[in-house]
Parts: C-alpha cells; structure tokens; sequence
C-alpha cells in the first residue's frame, strides 16, 4: 500500500518564492502559450494546435477541411492537453472566469473532435483514419491520450467540470476495447498513457483504466521484437526511427527485468513514474525493486549535479555510466520535469528524504533553468557549461543554445514547465490518514484532506529557515535534506534534542497540536561540490552550491571571461545580494579565485606555466543563467 | 620560386627509429595489405580491390563479369593506388624482387582496366560508364586519379619503370581534355589530384597536368552552388551527401578568400597541400598568404597536441575554433599525414622552423599511433582520453576505439601511413642548388641533387644529440625545434657560439665542408605543456612532453585507474626505461602525482574534499598508447 499520496490540487496555496513562480505561469505563461495554441503569438513558430481540433471534428461530421488540415508533429494535441492541465492547476490556485472559459470552449472544441467510439487524435483523424493504432512506434496517440486524460482529470480537479473527463473516459474504454477485449497486439511507442491511466483510475475509480494501465507496463518488453514486426506490415513511417532500438525505447526487456535506465529519457521516466505508481498502488515488490535500481542508475550514475537527466542529444537519452560532458549535454527539461514525476511516485513506496533530495534538485536547477526569469522563453537542453562561438555553433554543440529561444515547432517542455509549477503542491506535500509529509520546503497555507491544516512561512531556497504555524495537528513529518549536514527544529519556541527528533530515512517525525509552531533551520551554508572521480569529464573539477540550488559562473558577471578562471581550494564563498542585475532576493555568491594571466602569445600550447592573480568570482543560481544576455556560462570550475 | 624542394625518394637510406618504421612496414605492412587487397587476409573485412580491376578490364573487353564485380566503397581503387605508392618507396629503400614483380603485375591489371580514351576507375567502368564525371561531389573518381598519379609517380621515382606514368599521363589527359578542352564544369568532391597533378608535372613536364591543378584549384569555390546544381540534374547518389555544406566542401569561397580551415579534415588539407605546392612552384603572393592563413588557422586554434586535425566526427571535420575535446575527438590518421604533407609545402614557400615542428608534431603523435607497434592494427580515430565503458560504447564515443582494429571497409589510413612512413626521408630532408636542410632528425645517408652527401646518427626522438658526418659539404641549415629553448652545435668538436649560429626563422645555417661534423645537441628535458585558455576543454589541464613525443598515462602502468590521478604542480618529471612491456628503447617519464582516495561511498556528488596521497605516475609516448590491452588513456592530466 502507499505510505502516502501525493496533496490534492486545492490542498497547497503557494506563497514565496513558489508562489511568485505560480502567478508568472497565471499571468505570462499560461496566456502566451494559448496565443501559441491559436497562431497569435508574434514571430513564433506556427503551432495550429487548435485548428488541428478544429478540423478533425469538421472532418469527422464530414465537412470541407482545407488540403493542409493538420499541420505540425503527429503529437501535435498533446500541447494543447498540457496546457489545458496546467490551465486547471493554476485556476485552483487563482479563479479566473476568462481563463475558465477559454479552457471550456477549448474543451468544447476538443470533444467535437472524438470520434463515436471514443478515438480521438487530430493526425490521424484529419490524416488517414484507417491507419489508427498501426504505427504505436512513432504515432504517438496513445501518448496524446495520456496527456488529455492528466488534462482532464486536472481540470476535473480544478473546477468539478467534467465533460474533459467523460471524453477521455470514453477514450479509455476506446483504448481497452483494442488493446484487451479485442487483443491486438502492442504497447505505446512513448510511454505516457501509463502514468495517466494510473491517475485516471484514482479519479474515475473505473477498474478498466487500471487494468489497462497494468496491461501496458507488464506487456512492454515482453516481445522486444514487437516494433520490427509492426514496421514489416506498414508501408509509410512518420520518421523511419529505428524498430530495432529497443533501448531507445526501453522494450529490451520486460520491465521487471531491466536494470539501467536507458534510450530517450523523457520516454524511459514517464515509464518508470507509471511503473513506481502501480508497485505502490497494488503493492507489487518486484516492480517496486525494479523501480529502484532504475532510480539508483539514473541518480547514482546517470544524472547531472543539476538534476538533468539524458546527457546525449542522439535520441535525447540516456547513455552509459559517468558520460556526463558538460558542455554537449542534452538534459531535456522535460526529462529533469519526469524525473520529479518518478520521485514523487517512489515516495509513495518509501518514504525516504533521498527522493526529495532529487526532486528538489531537478526542479531548483534543471527544470527552473528551462524557464526565463520573464516566463517568456524556452530551453530544452540545459548545458552545464556554454561558451559562445562553441556553444550553439560547433555541430556537436548545436543544440546547446546560449539563450532561451521563443517557442519550438516540438514545444514540449514550455508547457510542462507551466503544469509543473501549477502543481507544486502535489509534490511538496504528500498526506496519509494521520500524517502531512512537507517533502519540499513550500511556502503558503497547506490544508490536506487528512484534516491536518497549517501555513508554511519560508524564503527558501534562499533562507533556511522554515516556519510551519499548525492550526489542525497531527503528526508532521519534515525532510531533512541530504545537503544540511547540521539541522535545528524548535517546538513553540522550544529547541528539541536530536534524541528527540531522530530521523529516520531522512524525515523527522513530530506529533503537532492545533496552535502549536515548528521552526526547522536548516544549514544554508554555500559549499563545494565535487563528483566521483569515475565521471571523467569532472576530475580535477568543483562546483558550487547553497541549499538546493547549484550556482554557476557567468562571463557577464567575471569579465566575460570564466575560462582563465579558477577557484581557490579551500577558499571562501561568502554570500552576496543585488550586484546582479537579477530579480531582488537573488542571492550571489562571490568565491575566492584565480585568475590566469593571459598573454598576447599566439600559441595553441605552451610549456610556460600559467601565472595566476588572486581575484573574486561571482557565482549566480544556475536556474538563472542566460538571462542576461548571451555569454560563457560554467558549473563546474578548475580549482587549484 | 621554392625556397628549396623535397630530398628524392632516393635521397635517403634510413637507420635508427625512422629506418625500424620503414623496415616494419616493409616487412609487415606491405605484405599484410597486399594480402588484403587480395582477399587474402584472415579474420578481414572484404578488400576485392584487385578484383575490381580484374573486372573493369574484362568489362572493357566485353567479357562477363558477375553481378557483384564491383565491390567496396566508391572510392576502393585508391587502396591499390596508396598500396602501389607505398611499394615503391619501400622498393626505393629495400629492393625486393618478388615484391616488384607483383607490383609489374598488379599495374598489368590497372592498365587492362583503363579505358581506350584513359578513364580509369573501375566503379563506373563496371556498373555504369554512362555516368562518369556526373557525381564530382561524391563519386571520388578524380580523387581516385589523383592516388593513382601518385603511385605512378612514386613507382617510376623507384624503378625508373613507366608503365603506370604511361597510365595515369593518358589518364591525366583525358580529364583534361573534360575539363579543359570541352571545357565542363565542376571540380572535386574530394580534393587530392591537384596535389597529385602538380607532382605529374614536376615528373613529366607535361604542361596539361600544371594547368589542370591550376584549373581545379582555382575554379573551386568560384560557384559554390556548384554540387547543387550538379544533383539537381542526376537522379542518383551514392551516399546522399548535401551538396549545400560547401564548407564541407572547401566550396564556399574562392580558394584565395578562404580563411577559415573548414569541413572534411582530409579533404581540406589535401586542398591546402595542392595550393601551397602552386604557390611555391608559381611564386603566386596571394595564393601563398591565403595557404599560410589557412596553416594559422588550423595550427593555431584548431590542432591537438598531437598534432590530430577535424576535431568532430560528423563529416570527420574542423570545426570552431578551440573546439578540441578529448574524448570524442575524430583526428584521422590522414589528417594528420595530410598536415605533414601541408606543412612539407609551406617549407617550400618559406622556410621557418614552425612547419618541421608542426610536422614532427603530428608524425610522431598523430600519425605513429594510428599503427600498432606491431604494424598489424589500425586507428582511423586518435583521442586524446579512452575510458573503456564510454568509450566506443556511448553514442557519442562509438568511433573512438579503445583498441585498433584490423582492417576497415574504409581502409584509407593505413595504406597512408605506410606510404608517409616509406618517403619519411622526402620530408625530412629539402635540398635548394647549394643548401641542404634538415627539417626533420632521422637517422640515415643522405645523398641530394645538389651534390651534398652525409650521415646522420641520432637515436631521436629518444636522445637529443644528432651527429652529422659531412661526406660532400655545401651549406647545411639545421632545425632546431621550438621545443628546444637552449641547444648547442659543435663542429668538429668544437662548440659554435651563439653568434656564430644566430637562428634565422628556426634554422642555423652552417657551410661545412667534406669530412666535417656537426654535433647537434638539443634540450631532451621532460616538460609540462599547457594549452591556451581559450580552450574549454583544457582549462586546469596539463600534458607531458618529451621532444617531439607527447606522452600519455595508461591505466595498465597506474593501478588502472587514472581518473583519481592529478600530477603535482611543479612536481619532478624523470625519465626511465624498460619497465612498461613495450618496445625496447622506448622511454617512459615518472611524474610526482597525488591519487584521490576512493571511498565506498556510492555518491555520484558530494561535498567531502577528494583527499589525496602523493603517488607516481608513469606516462609512455602516445604513439605507444592502446598497444597493450583495452585501458584507461589519458593525454590531458588535472594538476594541482
């Protein structure tokens, strides 16, 4: 059984530092990417997402559609799904009639769109009908299904509507008909549908969308050769990708059986969240195992200081232990984004403070760096080191970009961006029948469905302090993250004995009263990071870090030049405010460094020794970087 | 006009190291490629070189040939050609009867292949003579000619026998009269017959082939549309290669307006080499300054330690500049053979000491360890890091090979090294009316043109004395290398003051008569190189160096594990011998170092300093490196 569930939507108003990036989603994110949506953004790439509705349920009443109906990437709907999700979280957060309605008639528009048995998807629709479902490789419509079935059940969530609700409902049992009473072969080329049948199961209680859900993981893998035979009796493809990678598309092996995490990252994440969501939902030890030695790849082996994940632009995947090259990473935001998704999924078979460790990792510095501080621009691919002239130009570094562009014909990780942030909540706080989990530091006013209600006063990540003001008790438990070596918790006032409040597995455990005040301090002291010495690209190497947040080194703010730059072993990091141009409550560290002199020589290489000058380095958030103009930009700094 | 010229392949009788070489590959890698040119190797991808001949001439003849008569790559008939060319030089040192007599053969089986109007090349001949000269940007046949040229000049240089000149002047004269006289357009995919013409020239006098080099290289670039225009017109391909990369190409400008060395490695120092060769040789101002901007480029911003070039393995290319990283570096042996023979020329259009040292660089790094000790195995690929499990396992790493392979179906390295390695004495030794240079130390007589005759005994690039015994005098302009900050010449045991021997641009002049010695003695001493900081890759970095040798740190000679492996700042680097399994005489370097411990904690990040313990580490010449087992390898060490 779970040892707790994620909060409910409406359980977390967010104040602080989550609160403000919650109203940039409400107030810049969430209306740009509907002008997206609808072609009305200026100079953005065209996305047709609504038209592509429109269209498919013109065609499905047989009336005149134009040659060019649909127009972007066969998973062209699920941009409008995420956005219609990240929609209903942030109208929990924040009525909004306009919004509201907008989302309705898009919903509107959407049903129109389903065909009688329940199908709905606007490629194949518009497109050719006949091909449904024989192409589960590359078509992505099971996928598309998922993100309209976590659509649906946000906005349920959100506003009690449920018309999304019933059509991805009749989806599903569209889906169920295929795949189980009927039982054609096959499982979804891009893992998604899995996770959102899981949700969909808790909403609807319909035994068909669990069944279905457990049928998709347990029969993944299980005919690794399923892909080729599909492609031997298809004459037409959507991008000729490879049947035989069976890595790529993590089916090398029943999922049970698999031990590395492996092939495109976002497609190998979203499978493991389903994964770790069913282990604990039916309490299945086998899975649950095999979910955490695929953690432990990942997190052990595979992840980057920030919480990225897939180092390699070639099939946006993972590739072998300890290949983390800084400056061709890949790192999908989207992936950091599932990677948030799996622990939140794993803590629901464990509480453990490691999961929150990672969660708070991706997001204060893989996922936030995906977003410009103004909300207004995208990175997919979130480099660790970015030097101009290379970075973005070199043709093994063109997709590492030294700034955020607009939009992306493949415009998957903006909007999950925006339903991340909108639901905050559900991955701060987790709930079972006596206890309220604080998992990640959140300020605002939490009430859970246990009953247990109380405030969280924070600046965290960039004040250490935690203020928790109970108006209806219970049993609290509060991680302690792994990066705070010393740690304080005082009741009302009163500072409790480490034998009073001995972790365990990373959480204190405190019983609460109505009235009662808990202050946990946390250490917020900047320190050095170093990697293993098995990464080979890190030896010789150090970063910096303060709470959750991994700091880097910009030219802007290191006259433009971080690549003479060394940091002092052993020196001091001492914490600075407001020098950056970055928004007010930035905090910078400034780090005592070297810097090598350079000379008017030409030369390539030299057996002169470098000379150094004692100088300070400014270090910035990472989430913050490329904000500010394009310029050299590095995590991990030579010391000496 | 040239400054002075390449010695005759006759010139020199090689000893010491460079004579090992020479006699290994006459021993063993001659034989062995014949054997597999033949299809006779054991355990090796299909040549059906020779085969391809056999047929083309019987499909001349109207004779029937099977269905697969033609097999390989499209370019196949230059391994004859590189087979041919290297034969010959090594005939040139080492008469062999039996070897002759089956090159006599082999040039029969080339000659029935040629067409009555002297085409020659046997993939069109074969599968479609209706479509020669209509895929210049990739169907390799004038790149084929080129090969073929330069054997047959190597061969007649060798044995005064002109069947192959007959040949390939037939040969030459119908592209001519293609290009020429019917005046088509177009020039070639894959440079390599300018350089080749230019050598015919010198050869035979033939104007048609100096004004067919001039033709080709002044016309490439003029219309960079040129490959477009090209397919639009051809309904086939052969590898669906873009026709709009000029850069690529070396097509994106005029030759002269070039500035930036750019696109496939090989291909665009085969380009440079022509163009240095006709500045030289017509004294063309503007030609030269442009070949001397493309040297700086490639020299100064876009070359490894090694003296590796095409730094990426997409398009085996140059990329931006100070784009060199180590793990996934491309540096194809022929790059670096390409840069000798580059560098070779350039000595033609000025003499400076700057194009021995580039060329030693690369000769004896680069390009020596493309071939096992043994003379059996090949790298294409030269990084400057392996680590087993990511490299030629990730993605990114597929080409970079821990171990050398036998043989390739691509098999454009090893016959070039063979053939460099064969005509050593060609860029070592130059030779003007009254003077003789040294560019390069190799052991051996030396008999020139001009009349001059000596010995040169040196066990370099192992000791750092080279004694030149003068048997004819005349002016002798000895290198001395850049790496060398102090030295000493003494003649006849007399030691020369500096003034005496003021270097001009890297060379000491000295006019010496018969029986005169010169004693030469260079710095010898192991030294730290560093790279510039405008390098990301190499910040914090340091290598080690010997002469012209660059050593590298095997996990085989330190615990395997050089990862937790830092040399110590300013530490003591002592040279030893005879201790690391390899070739007697080869000297290895002790350095002080420091060896993180390794802890069991299974933390990929953490915020414990590495510890260390001072240490040893022992690093062997790079030339030597992957000769003993699939380990760990590592140019570029941290230091602290």
């Amino acid at each position: 059984m779970k040892t707790q569930h994620q909060a409910s939507i409406s359980a977390y108003k967010a104040d602080g530092f989550i609160g403000k990036y919650q109203r940039l989603v409400k107030d810049v994110v969430i209306p740009y990417q509907y002008s997206v949506l609808c072609d009305q953004a200026p100079d953005t790439e065209k996305s047709h997402v609504i038209s592509n509705f429109i269209n498919a349920g013109k065609a499905l009443r047989g009336d005149q559609i134009p040659e060019d109906g649909f127009y972007g990437m066969v998973f062209q709907d699920s941009d409008a799904a995420k956005w219609i999700e990240a929609a209903a979280y942030s109208l929990s957060l924040f009525p909004d009639e306009k919004l509201e309605k907008t989302v309705d008639e898009l919903i509107d528009i959407i049903a129109a769109a389903q065909d009688e048995d329940g199908y709905l998807n606007t490629y194949y629709t518009i497109k050719d009908r006949d091909k449904r479902f024989t192409n589960l490789q590359e078509g992505h419509e099971l996928y598309c299904s998922g993100h309209m079935m976590e659509a649906a059940c946000a906005y349920y969530e959100a506003t009690g509507k449920d018309k999304l609700l019933q059509v991805m409902l009749k989806n599903m049992e569209h889906i169920y008909r295929y795949f189980i009473t009927e039982k054609h072969d096959g499982y979804p080329g891009h893992p998604e549908v899995e996770l959102a049948l899981l949700k969909l199961y808790r909403l609807s209680g319909n035994p068909h969308s669990l069944e279905l859900a457990e049928h998709f993981i347990n029969i993944r893998g299980v005919d690794p050769h399923f892909y080729e035979k599909e492609k031997a009796g298809r004459d037409w493809s959507v991008w000729n990708n490879d049947p035989t990678d069976t890595d790529y598309l993590q089916a090398s092996a029943p999922v049970r059986e698999q031990k590395d995490a492996v092939g495109h990252a976002v497609r190998a994440v979203y499978l493991y969240t389903a994964m770790a969501d069913l282990a604990a939902s039916t309490d299945d030890k086998e899975l649950s195992a095999a979910c955490r030695r695929l953690w432990e790849s990942i997190t052990r082996r595979r992840m980057y200081l920030t919480g990225g994940i897939g180092s390699t632009v070639i099939g946006e995947a993972f590739t072998v232990d300890y290949d983390l090259p800084n400056d061709t990473a890949y790192a999908e935001t989207c992936a950091a984004i599932a990677l948030i998704f799996f622990g939140s999924r794993m803590l629901e078979n464990e509480v453990d403070g490691e999961y929150g460790d990672i969660c708070e990792r991706a997001f204060y510095n893989a996922v936030l760096a995906g977003m410009q501080l103004d909300g207004k621009r995208f990175f997919y691919v979130n480099p660790l080191e970015v030097i101009p002239g290379i970075s973005g130009a070199a043709q093994t570094h063109k997709h590492d970009l030294p700034v955020r562009p607009k939009w992306y014909a493949c415009a998957c990780c903006p909007p999950n961006v925006a339903r991340l942030v909108s639901s905050f909540g559900k991955y701060a706080y987790g709930e079972n029948e006596d206890t309220a989990f604080c998992h990640l530091f959140a300020a605002g006013e939490v009430s859970l469905e246990n009953g247990m209600k109380f405030t969280c006063e924070t600046n965290y990540p960039y004040d250490f302090e935690i203020l928790y003001r109970i108006e209806k008790g219970g049993n609290l438990a509060l991680r302690i993250p792994g990066f705070s070596k010393t740690w304080q918790i005082d009741l009302n006032g009163r500072k409790l004995s480490q034998t009073d409040v001995t972790p365990k597995k990373g959480y204190v455990y405190l019983s609460v009263s109505d009235g009662d005040t808990v202050r946990l301090t946390l250490d917020g002291t900047p320190r050095f990071q170093y990697a293993s010495s098995k990464v080979p690209e890190l030896t010789g190497k150090t970063a910096v870090c303060r709470g959750p947040l991994v700091y880097c080194f910009e030219g802007v703010d290191n006259q433009d030049d971080i690549l003479s730059l060394s940091l002092r072993k052993g020196g001091a990091l001492n914490i600075s405010d407001g020098q950056s141009a970055l928004p007010e409550g930035t905090v910078t560290i400034t780090a005592d460094a070297l810097r090598t002199q350079t000379t008017d020589d030409a030369d390539l290489y030299t057996d002169k020794a470098p000379v150094t000058n004692s100088c300070q380095a400014v270090a910035v958030p990472y989430y913050t970087w490329g904000n500010r103009g394009e310029n050299q930009m590095r995590v991990w700094m030579d010391y000496q």
